[in-house]
């Protein structure tokens, strides 16, 4: 079977983004299960080799892809920028990088969605560089829900033990219990029903958390268990998807590190961030559900702090690469079995 | 260097509370460690060796405190209440057993303040039931607070790899924001910063948790950290606390967990519980800091489906239990070094 290839896009030129891509493809699992392209700068990425040692050569790909039988020592690159290193001083993001760093994500979500590539996954960003270089988005995740005409998508952080979706993501807590609706969580609950099973595992069951502790206990503190979230599950419980709750939020975890369900769909940020990280610390992935193309991210910043010293931690990058490898592979199979 | 005496309240008898007690006191580590006083009813215990078929024999202390040498297939237990049968159904609290658990815990309370006692450690109780009996408190921790005369109390979950201490706790998550107030986050952190120092290290560190995701990211997403939480650590900090914060919540307990930190003061119930049982889901306690008594208790209720039925896990009890006697040691020391 051929490996997929997986687009890369290379983030943040003065963030940590070049040196964790150039680690990563040092990694024999990743180079096993896919072939990749790592759409970015070629000026950046031998200086993250350099910063790195890792001994791994270039071969620039302005318009091709990565051979079937690509070599090991090698990195494929379709340089989409020539950042001079003015515009590539570490922690101090131009208007060029900023402009570049736009490219790479416009450039491989076309490849994705045209089928050259099966997927991609993204080193970080800077938003403020983002929005400096013209371009007003919250974040990657916007930015693809646009370039693919996506109107519902659920941010989901996932890892071997622990999948979590969010019915709200960066908001401030007085402001989450309003935007806990029934339309917002029964989305949230069949946006993940459907891309767990196309990407992860058929039928897939789904915990609902309660938005309030002990799931108010019965109404004593807080009501939106019976008036919001019970009647979005009863909904999709009767179009055939297999979501129990509201669970609480403390005990449910164990259950889910165990095993027990497909993914947990959490009411905000910190509910399914904390056990996310606790569990998965250094390689949790940031998947992006909703889209008609693979997405999967690190799950964390460009780190100014570490850029350069080439101390940054790449296992989310791995880790996000062989997810978005093998979310293609299940996708395919699927795809496979249906024609 | 004798062994410091716990007494254990029985808690509702027809919730799992005596059976746990008597599978705890069969745990060579608890008998190891200190010895008993179980405050509870005796044909209730009667019946709760027969349910576990553990080999103990019931000793009758109505005035008297176990011997310095006490044999360790026996259970102490001071017999304050005479239920019958048909008011020990199980799941079936009646008014005797309300009044009854009522007074197990006043009488429990009563021996750790004339210091006949080292601390106790609580079975759990039905609210309802208590309610019912015409004691009108929430639960343990209000009550023990009066009998005390105790202002300032928190809530603390605590197991090996983690502490956790909460500023709220059994509210609607919508009320949460404003209850965190600069008072209740300053007393909080007051009040774990001295019972950690006297039960647990001298001069803890505690990390200080932020309300929003990010810490707000800057007052994007709201301003709690910047008004409320970074004032009160701060007024902390120049008092000689070694309080650190206000901290992500999200990546915050993967260094808590590593022992960065002695306790984490965590803004509300889940933020708190989430990761606590998710590291310690058998054998995490509940501790009432801000007492004049040591006070432990099981961080589950009474689970009526599994009363009688012998397979209640007891880990939490054991874990209550040694550290009520822990904690005793610990001060005792402290006292003896001062003196």
């Amino acid at each position: 079977m051929k490996r997929p290839i997986i687009a890369v896009t290379m983030g943040d030129p003065t963030g940590v983004g070049p040196e964790i891509i150039a680690r990563t493809l040092c990694d024999p699992e990743v180079r096993r299960t896919c072939r990749h392209l790592v759409i970015g700068d070629q000026l950046a990425m031998e200086r993250a080799l350099a910063i790195t040692g890792e001994r791994l050569s270039i071969e620039v790909l302005d318009d091709g892809m990565p051979p079937v039988d690509d070599v090991n020592d090698r990195i494929y690159v379709r340089p989409l920028s020539r950042l001079t290193a003015a515009d590539m001083v570490f922690g101090a993001p131009s208007r060029a990088s900023g402009v570049a760093m736009y490219d790479y994500i416009t450039t491989a979500a076309q490849l994705c969605l045209s089928g050259d590539v099966a997927g991609m996954a993204t080193a970080p960003i800077n938003k403020e560089a983002l929005n400096r270089a013209g371009y007003h988005y919250p974040g990657h995740t916007e930015l693809l829900a646009e370039l693919t005409g996506t109107d519902q998508f659920v941010m989901m952080l996932a890892g071997d033990r622990l999948r979590v979706a969010l019915v709200t993501i960066h908001e401030a807590l007085a402001h989450v219990p309003r935007l806990v609706t029934f339309d917002k969580v029964l989305s949230t609950i069949r946006t993940t029903h459907r891309d767990v099973s196309r990407y992860f595992r058929t039928n897939p069951r789904l915990a609902v958390l309660s938005l309030n502790p002990h799931c108010g206990e019965g109404g004593l503190f807080g009501d939106e268990e019976a008036r919001v979230i019970s009647p979005a599950i009863a909904v999709a419980r009767a179009e055939g998807i297999d979501a129990v709750g509201p669970l609480s939020a403390d005990t449910l975890f164990h259950f889910a590190a165990e095993g027990m369900y497909d993914a947990v769909v959490c009411m905000y940020h910190d509910q399914g961030l904390i056990p996310l990280k606790l569990l998965h610390f250094d390689d949790g992935v940031n998947v992006t559900l909703g889209l008609p193309i693979i997405r999967t991210s690190v799950d964390h910043g460009t780190a100014y702090d570490l850029a350069g010293t080439g101390k940054a931690n790449h296992r989310s990058m791995v880790a996000a690469i062989l997810l978005a490898a093998r979310m293609a592979s299940v996708r395919d199979q699927r795809g496979a079995e249906e024609t």
